[in-house]
C-alpha cells in the first residue's frame, strides 16, 4: 500500500469505534457467526477509483480470514456497472464493514475523480492542477493520496515542510525582500519559499528575491499572461482563488505553472459505489 | 459547548498535528512571538453557521491566553459580511490555528446550510429531514452535530443505538416477522427496529410485524402515498434512495414522516468564510 | 467476535501495558523463551460463562502463533471442573497473558452470572432486566455485552442514543408535558424518551405527554400493579431503584416491563476461574 | 493530587467519551446552556471515602470554570447524610458529569471502604492486609490507590517491579533454590524476589535460598503458625487463598505478616453515594 | 512556543506516564501536599540552552498553578553556575516532575549545544551544518528543533516532503536520469529532489538531470573541491558520510553548501543541568 | 519477544508515523510495488547486538509478508562485518523502514554496549552497574532491556516500584530515622528503600534505620571504603555520581555492590550498523 498503513489502520479503527460502540445489535443478533457468504463493490458511475487497498482492509481488520480479490486498483477508471472488489467470508465481517468502507471509497474516489477531471481540463497546457491545505480533520493523508491518484498534484503537506510568505509575513519583515531574505538564513536547503502577491509589482520584488514559488492571488486570465512573461522561468507560478470549472481552462492558458484549487478536499462530493452481501 | 467536549479537543489536536510536524517554518521564523493581533472570521456567502465554539476552541488550544469574542451562535443565518468571531492575542496564535478553524468551521457551517435547505423546502409538510450513517471517519459527532443544529433530524447514530432489517438479516431470520420477533428478545426496550421495505407487501407484513420504522427504499412519490395510507399512522415511515433537490417537495408531499439524505454528510460543501488577521 | 473486534484490542493491550512497564522480570528471566507448554482455563464455580473469546485473544495478541481451542462458549452454562479453554503455545506467552486474561473473565462471567440469575427469578413474569449506565470506566462495552450475554436486557448504552427525563430537565422545560413536547422537536426518529416518575400522577401526565418509556422510581410494588393497571399498554413501565434479590420477585409479579437494576455492573463479583499450566 | 494526574484525565476522558457520542441528547436539548446550578455528592452509607478529587476533576474536565468546595478528603470516614463535595456551576455540567463522577467515587470508595474493614479486623496482629494484580483492565492505579487509601497494602504493582516464583519458574529452573540464585544474577538491586509455597518443606527450601518474601498457599492457620515459628524473621511471610472474612482473623493470629486478598478490586461493592443537583 | 504544544504536551504525559504508575511513593507519602517550595534549574557545564519552555511545561502540566520565571530562553548561551527557570509551587509538583524536565532539557540543549559548536568550526566557509532523519523514535520533533535553535539547519523532515534518490530507487528507473524525470511528474511542486553520487561522473549526470541538490557520499574533501568547480552554483552540494570533528572544517573548506551530520540526533550527550528545590 | 510487544508495536508504529506523514515520496513513486528484493543489517563495528527482535518487527509491521532471519540474538557480541539480519520481501518495505529500524537497532545496541563494556571494567569486584531514571521521554522500556540485554542491572524502574529518599524527603519528615519509619507503615512489603547519604554519619543513621540501600552520593574511593567497613553487609551500597572511565575501576573496588551511571541512558552513542538492500 503507498498510503502509510499505520495511518489507514488507525483511520479505520477510529471509523470502526465511531460505528460500533459495543455491538452491531441488528447484525449480531440475527446473523449466524459462522455464516460464509459473498461481497462485492460496483461502481455506479464514471471516475477514478480510490481506496480499494484501504476499504478491503476495512474488513481485514474485522477480521484476517476474508478473501479479497481486488479487480481494480487505485487510479483506474472504472465505469456505471464495474465490479471494483470481492470479499468472500463471515456475513457478519461483510455487514459490520459495508459502511465504513463505503465511506472512505466513496470520499477517495470522490476526491480522485474531480482532480482527474481537472487535470484533462487543462491538459496541453503549461498547468497543472494541485491540492491545498483545505483538508478535513484527521483525512490530510488519505485526501493528498487521492489527489495524486487523480492525477494532480500535492502542494505543502503542511506548515513544516514549505514556507509560504502571506502578508503578515511580509509586514512583520519589512518587505518581501527582506522576508526572503530572513527565512533564508533559518529554513533547511529542503524546503521552499512561496510569497503571496496581488499585484505585478509584488511579482517583480518576490522575482528579486529569488522567491522559489509565486502565488498570483485573484488575478485576472490576462494580468497573469503579463506575469508570466515578467517572470521568463526565473519561478513557478501559482494561480490561486477564486477559480471554478468555467474559468479553470482560461487560468491554465496564461502559462502559470500551477493551478491550486481548495474544492478538490474541501468540498468533495462522493463517488458512488455500492456493496452487495450474498 | 453541546458536542461533547473531550471529542472535540481531540479532533483539533489531530488536525494541528496534522497541520504542524513540529514548528510553522513561515510564521515561527518571521513573526516576533510576542506580536500582538486582531483576527476576525467574516462570513463570505449567506447560509447557517456552525462550528463556532469549535473554532474559538483551536486557537485557546493553541495558547489559551487568547480572547475571543463570538458574534454569531450556532444555528444563527449569516449573510456575506457579517462577522461571526473576533480574536485578540498572539499573531503566531492567529496563524497557526487559522487553517484548521476555518476547516473546521466551513465543513460544519456547509452541512448545516445545506440541512436546513432542505429542511426548508419541506416545511409544511409531514416530513423532517434525516442523516444517515453515510459520514467521514473520525467526524460523525460533528456532523450528526451540523444537521441538527441547522434544523434536521439525526438518524441512528451507528450499528449499536438501533436496529435496521436489511435483506440479509431478513433472509437469515427466515422472513420480516421472524426476523422482527427474534430481535425483540435479544434488544433492549430504548431500541427501535427499523425494516426496509421494497414494495407495499413487504411494508404490510412488517407493519404486522410491529417495526417501529419502515424505510420505503427507491419508491416513487405515489407509491409512498399508497404506503402512508396503508400504514394510518401505525409506524413511522422513511423515504431513502435517490432523492434529489428536485424530487424532494414531491416526496415529502406523500406524507412520509422522515426523508432520509446521505449527501448532508457524504457530499459536503465548504461553507465559505475567511478569516482576516492585522 | 459479536463485541467490537477493536474496542477489545484496545482494552486488552491497555491492560497488558498496566501489567508489564518492560518485561516480566520472573518469567523472561526464568523461562526459556523457546519453551511450550498447555495451558487450560477450568471453572470452579457454577455459573455462565462470558469472555471466552476475549479471554483468547489476550494470548493471541501476545503472540500470535499460539494455538486454542474453545470448549465453552459466551452465554453457555458452566459447572465447577468444567474446562472452559485450551491453550498451546510457548509457556512465557502462558505466564504473562494469564492474570490479565483471568481479570477480564472472571469479570465478564461474573456479570454474566448474575444476570442469568435474575433473568431467571423473574421467569414467568412480564418483566426483563436490564442494565443501567452505572458501568466502570472505559468497560461499559464489554460489561453491556455480558449482561445481554447473561441474558438481560440492555438500557440505552449512553446520553447520545436515548433520552430520558429527569427532575432537572422537567423544571426546565416547564413539566413533563413541556418537556416531552420540546424533546420531540428536536431529537430524531430513531430516539425513544424515557419519564422518572415519583407518583401516579405523574405517571398520568407522562402517559397522557406519550412518553416512549415511564420509570416507575422507587415505588411500592403495590403502587406499581396500580401504575401497570392505569398504564394498560399505552408505555413501557420501568421499575428502577431499591431493588434485591428479596424484593426482585414481588416487583416483576406487579406487571412492569423491565426492572432496572444498576448492581449488574457496579457491584460485580469475579466469577471463580482458574488457570492450569504444565 | 497523589494519582497521577496525567491518568486520572485520561481514564476520566475515556469515561466520558464512552457517555457522550456526540451530545447528551437531553440536557443539551431542554435544559439553556447558560443556566446555573448548585450540585452536592451526599454519603449514602457509612464507610471511607475514595476519589472525591477526581469527582471533581471530572466536571472540571467538561467545563473549567465550576466551582468545588472538598468538604470530605480521601480516606475520611463518611457516614449516611454526609456532603462529600459541593459544585456551583452550569447545570449542563453537572447533569452531564454526573453518572461519570458517581461511577468513579462508588467504585473507589468502595475499594477503601472494604480495604479499611479488613484492616481493621486484623488489627493488633502483626498482619497487614495487601492487595493483588486481580484488577480491572485500566483501572490498576485507581484501584491500587483506593487500597492504600483505605489502610491496606499495595503488593507489587505488575510483571516488571518484583519476581514471584510460581510452580512454572521453579520447575523451569530445576528447583526453589536454583531460580532464586538464577534470578539474583538478572534483577536489580530494587527489586524483591517473592516464592509460592505449599508446604513446610518448600518454605525451609526458599529460606534457605533467601527469598524475600514467601507465600504461604493455601495453607490453614495452624500450618502458618508453624510456619511463622520455622521462619523467625528471616523473610517476610504472605498469607494467599481462600481467605473469607470469617477466616481472616485466625489467619492473621498466625503471625503471618502480609494477607493478600483478591477480593478488595476483583469483587467491588459500589459505595453508595447520591448527586443532587438544584 | 515556537514548538507544536499538542506534541509537546503529548511527550510530556508519555514521560510523567512512564515515570508514575499510579503514585510517587516516596514523594507523595512524605510530603504534604500543601506544602509550598522553590526549585531552580542551573546550568553546570558551557552551551547552548534548548527547552526551557518545554521543562516549564512539565510542572504546568502536573499542577497548573505553578509560577514559573523562565531566565534564559532557548537558544541563548549558559555558562556553568546560571540560572535557567525558577519555580514557585508545591513541593510535591516540583519532586515529581523533576526528573522529567532534566532528562528533557538536558537532551534538548545537548543537541543544541553540540549543532551551536559544529556550526562554529565552519563559520566564514560557505558550507551549513544539517541534521538527518537518523533520529529517536517519538522525538523528532524536538530533536529538530533543537538543531535549529544551536544554529544549525534542518535536512528533510521526513520521507514525504523531499524526494532523496539512492541507488535502489536510481536502478528501478533505469538511470539518474530517468529516476529525476520520473518523479517530476509525480511530485508536487515545494517537493525539492536530492540524489545521492558517488563520484563526479553521478555529479554530472544528476546536475544534468537538474537535481536540486546532490550529495557527494563519501568523498574526499579534495574530490568535493572539484564537485564544486564542475556544479558551479547549478544546485546544491551536501557532503555526507564519515565527517568528524577532525574534518568537518576541511570539508567546509571544499566549498559545500551543506554538511550533514547524523551525530547531532543519534548520539547526543546530556547537557548538564541540575534541579534544586528547596 | 522479551520486551513487552504492545509497547514495541507502539513505539514503531510512532515512529512510522513520524517518518511518513501520507506516502514515502521517493520510494512509492519510483519502485514497483511488487519488486522483490532482500536486504540485509551489517555490523560496522564491535560490540553487543540489541533490538534485533524489534528491527524484524518494524518491517513486519510495515508488511507481514516478509521473511525474515536473524542470524545474532540480543546480547550477543558482533563484530564488524557481521550479518545480524537477512530480510527477503517487498523492496518499498524494506527502504520505508530501514531508517526506523536502524535507528532503533543503533540505539539499543549502543546502549548494550557501553553497558557490557562498564560491566566488564567492575569484573571481578563485589560491583555491578546499574541504570537510572535518566532516560529518554517514550524510550525507557527498551532503554533499560537494552542494559540489562548488555549484562548491567535495572535499578528502580519509576517512582512508583521504589521509594529513594532525598534531602527534601528526610527534611520534610524531620530525619532519615522519622522518613523511613514513616514510610514503612505505608508502603508495601515488595517495595524497597534506599537513602541518599552524603557522609558517613547519614550512612550510620540509615544503616540504624534499616534502609535497604543506601546510596553513596559523591563520595571519594576512600569514603566507601570506610562506607563499606562499616556497612558490613547490613545494606546494599550505590555508589553514584561524577564516576567517569578513568574513575570507575577504583570505585568498584572499594567493595560497594552497585554503581549506577546515568550516561548509560541519557548519553548514549548509536552503535553503527548499515542496512543493504538489493
Amino acid at each position: 500500500m503507498i498510503l502509510n498503513q499505520i495511518y489507514v489502520d488507525n483511520i479505520i479503527k477510529t471509523a470502526l469505534l465511531e460505528d460500533i460502540n459495543y455491538c452491531d445489535v441488528t447484525t449480531d443478533y440475527l446473523i449466524p457467526s459462522d455464516q460464509i457468504g459473498d461481497g462485492k463493490l460496483v461502481s455506479k458511475a464514471d471516475g477514478i477509483v480510490c481506496g480499494v487497498e484501504v476499504a478491503a482492509r476495512v474488513f481485514e481488520i474485522i477480521d484476517n480470514t476474508i478473501q479479497i480479490e481486488i479487480l481494480k486498483n487505485d487510479g483506474e477508471p472504472v465505469h456505471k456497472g464495474d465490479e471494483i472488489m470481492r470479499m468472500h467470508g463471515k456475513t457478519t465481517t461483510l455487514l459490520k464493514g459495508e459502511r465504513t468502507a463505503l465511506n472512505l471509497i466513496q470520499h477517495m474516489s470522490g476526491i480522485a475523480t474531480i482532480s482527474n477531471r481537472y487535470t484533462k481540463i487543462v491538459e496541453g497546457t503549461n498547468a497543472s492542477i494541485a491540492d491545498t491545505r483545505k483538508t478535513l480533520p484527521g483525512l490530510r493523508p488519505l485526501q493528498k493520496y487521492a489527489v495524486m491518484t487523480g492525477g494532480a498534484k500535492n502542494h505543502r503537506y503542511n506548515l513544516s515542510d514549505a514556507a509560504m510568505l502571506k502578508d503578515n509575513h511580509i509586514d512583520a519583515a519589512g518587505g518581501i525582500t527582506q522576508a526572503i531574505t530572513k527565512l533564508r538564513t533559518k529554513i533547511g536547503h529542503m524546503t521552499k519559499i512561496e510569497v503571496e502577491t496581488r499585484d505585478l509589482d509584488e511579482l517583480r520584488e518576490a522575482l528579486d528575491a529569488k522567491a522559489d514559488i509565486i502565488m498570483l492571488d485573484n488575478m485576472s486570465p490576462e494580468t497573469m499572461k503579463q506575469a508570466v512573461a515578467i517572470t521568463a522561468g526565473r519561478a513557478v507560478l501559482e494561480a490561486s482563488g477564486g477559480i471554478t470549472d468555467e474559468t479553470l481552462r482560461a487560468v491554465a492558458e496564461s502559462g502559470v505553472d500551477i493551478i491550486s484549487v481548495g474544492a478538490l478536499t474541501h468540498s468533495v462530493t462522493a463517488f458512488d459505489i455500492s456493496m452487495y452481501v450474498k
